[in-house]
């Protein structure tokens, strides 16, 4: 719908990245430039924050603190995991989101999140159409994980990818400082796509990566694991660097973490993950009687903006930008997407739209031709593919040596 | 002894820092522009390389990448952990080492390491005097742990400072994102001594700082931490930040670690360290059902060369380069030490010199009045003392969007 005049509502959702609020920052930004955007509002902790009326004035923040998103990792305005019922099972929730958008006139609508928040997206979306409620929706990507359908590239993996490869190459120098032998274990975030765990290979370009990488597009067998090992460490004096993505599964597709011991599940069904590098690391030790030291990048790796990629948080801000623009220009129930210029030499990204219902629930997994034989990495053509993604530094801001992160003052709306 | 006319042997020692090689490149910098310095030569692993006559030619590496040293973490010429005997229980390695410097009429020797590698250097300067060779030998400081005595800090120290300090922010907004409470207990590398966990309370100054901080200065007792975490998880909805140091130890001395399992003990006899927070983590979610995650900074902490801190590498470098001066001007059996002027406005080092039996074996550790009670962190002088540390960024080059870090062609002498 053209010419929409109204409220911008836009929500945080999943877990963070460190680019998730240069989304952020593209989106305020470019709302306070669009004269249909009346008030610009951010959902606390996503969609639970519209359900409770709790969102922040985004008129009243200072344009430089908002500039500053840019390089402040996590999600400034709180996220949330919170599954929508199906609308034929509960519409309680719909109800209640028509009911806030009609009472603020939001009809700007703009959600921030991996494949469940691309299904709240379109779920919220099909809903108002039903209602005739006329609202701009736009998803727009985030996941470390990368494994958005239709899109070459998230926002958020550039920057995780950027960490893990430096850091594997660090880890790599440190664990081979000494002449005796260690079996370094690294583990990877990465539920059912490998794309994280794969970036490590990026540090053998430098001579410095892993020398063992097991995905979750494999089946992973902790008989061939500790073989893969032991040929390795022979080889190679016993310094061995193996990389395991968290989601790694057996044949059955039975998660190799959940072998140590019955885990949680989170509110959309998966299992807590964690913990499989220390494992597997004393199954080594047990088994083949060399020195490991397990190492989990957890956390860090995901909200490490200090190594963020400049082309991501560029791509990330644009991402937001963009989405309000193709709101603004009538666009709705869409997903942005990122299309790379196969034709040209130099890499070359144009943002375009996809339909939101493809991107929700489907997962992109690592092409099988992309990964090497007996867990030895990947080819040429995923370096070709991950290495323009991390191209470029944070260049964050310091203050007193330390991160210059944005304060927001986050007013709520009364 | 001045004017002594030979070569110069450097030898890396003990765990690698971000920083190690920055004192590498100022050695060998400022040897090149030494006229009594002859042959540059860098022993492979240590005291071991100069044992089994492995060491590299210096003046066959392009100056660039000597330079390049300065921002590539680990220890380039290979480390070790080689205690010698005393001299009165077996000499042998000492009459070798004697031979080896007699060989390549080696005048100036040069040993970058902690309290360990001191006491090496130490015991290699009082035999070779015993032995009237000429040698001007100088120690090199080199610890993350900043526990050498007679300096203000140690090389080494601001960079993993700086690591702990930035992730601890980034990680404070990661762990506050959701509005469910987890308990987040980080442990963070330091045998005997808090300074590097101390260094978390850095991030308190920005408001993204842990609720409670264990060093090894103080008992830590189990109970005592599940009490602390359950008080702060009532104040702040379970969204608690616990630190804890790798060393922390019970009233009667004993390793908190050990209490899980019997460890190797290292060469040093030190006991293997490591995987404390996963235990206490599993404490917390068993006796307070909370939500939990345990995290270690593990080798990152001490190889982060990305974020290391411009002040650490410019005086790690410096603290070569004079120790070499030092030794051309005829010291010898000193330590490099930093002297920070009290008086001035601004923070200011001098490079002054120890005896080396001073900083051998002898633990410094954080003053108990700069320690805050009931685990609150640390005191403002703490932050006056570490702050200057961690300033200015690293700017490692990148190259692909990676590090580039240091090509050695090692050349060993024939």
């Amino acid at each position: 719908m053209k010419n929409l005049k109204g409220a911008l509502m836009f929500g945080q959702s999943g877990g963070p990245t460190s680019v998730i609020n240069a989304s952020a920052a593209g989106v305020f930004l470019e709302a306070l430039e669009q004269e249909n955007i009346t008030e610009i509002y951010g959902a606390e902790h996503g969609i639970r924050g519209i359900l409770e009326e709790k969102f922040f004035d985004i008129r009243k923040e200072d344009k430089k603190e908002l500039e500053l998103l840019k390089n402040t990792p996590s999600s400034a305005l709180g996220s949330v995991r919170y599954k929508l019922k199906s609308v034929d099972v509960d519409d309680t929730d719909y109800k209640r989101i028509l009911e806030v958008f009609k009472k603020y006139n939001i009809r700007y609508f703009f959600y921030n999140g991996g494949n469940d928040s691309m299904d709240t997206c379109n779920k919220i979306s099909k809903y108002l159409q039903s209602q005739n409620y006329e609202c701009n929706i736009i998803g727009v990507p985030k996941t470390i994980d990368n494994d958005l359908f239709g899109t070459d590239h998230c926002p958020g993996y550039g920057s995780a990818a950027k960490y893990v490869a430096t850091t594997m190459m660090e880890l790599y120098l440190d664990t081979h400082v000494y002449d005796t032998g260690m079996v370094t274990v690294v583990e990877v975030m990465g539920r059912n796509a490998g794309w994280l765990t794969a970036a490590a290979s990026l540090a053998s370009l430098k001579g410095l990566g892993p020398d063992l990488i097991y995905l979750p597009e494999q089946p992973f067998s902790i008989e061939g694991f500790l073989e893969d090992v032991e040929r390795v460490a022979k080889e190679k004096q016993n310094k061995v660097i193996a990389v395991i993505s968290e989601g790694i599964k057996d044949k059955d597709g039975h998660l190799i973490s959940e072998y140590l011991s019955s885990k949680a599940k989170d509110s959309f069904g998966h299992a807590q993950l964690g913990g499989t590098a220390a494992v597997l690391a004393g199954m080594v030790s047990e088994k083949l009687h060399i020195k490991v030291r397990p190492i989990e990048f957890s956390l860090m790796q995901r909200c490490g903006a200090h190594v963020g990629s400049g082309t991501d948080i560029e791509e990330a801000f644009m991402a937001g930008r963009m989405a309000v623009r193709y709101a603004c220009e009538g666009e709705t129930d869409k997903m942005v997407v990122f299309v790379r210029d196969e034709n040209s030499k130099d890499y070359h990204i144009e943002y375009k739209l996809l339909p939101v219902e493809f991107a929700a629930n489907t997962e992109k997994t690592i092409p099988a031709e992309w990964i090497l034989p007996n867990h030895a990495g990947l080819t040429k053509e995923f370096a070709d593919y991950a290495l323009p993604l991390i191209q470029g530094a944070s260049n964050s801001p310091l203050e007193d040596g330390l991160p210059r992160f944005a304060h927001l003052k986050k007013i709520y709306v009364k």
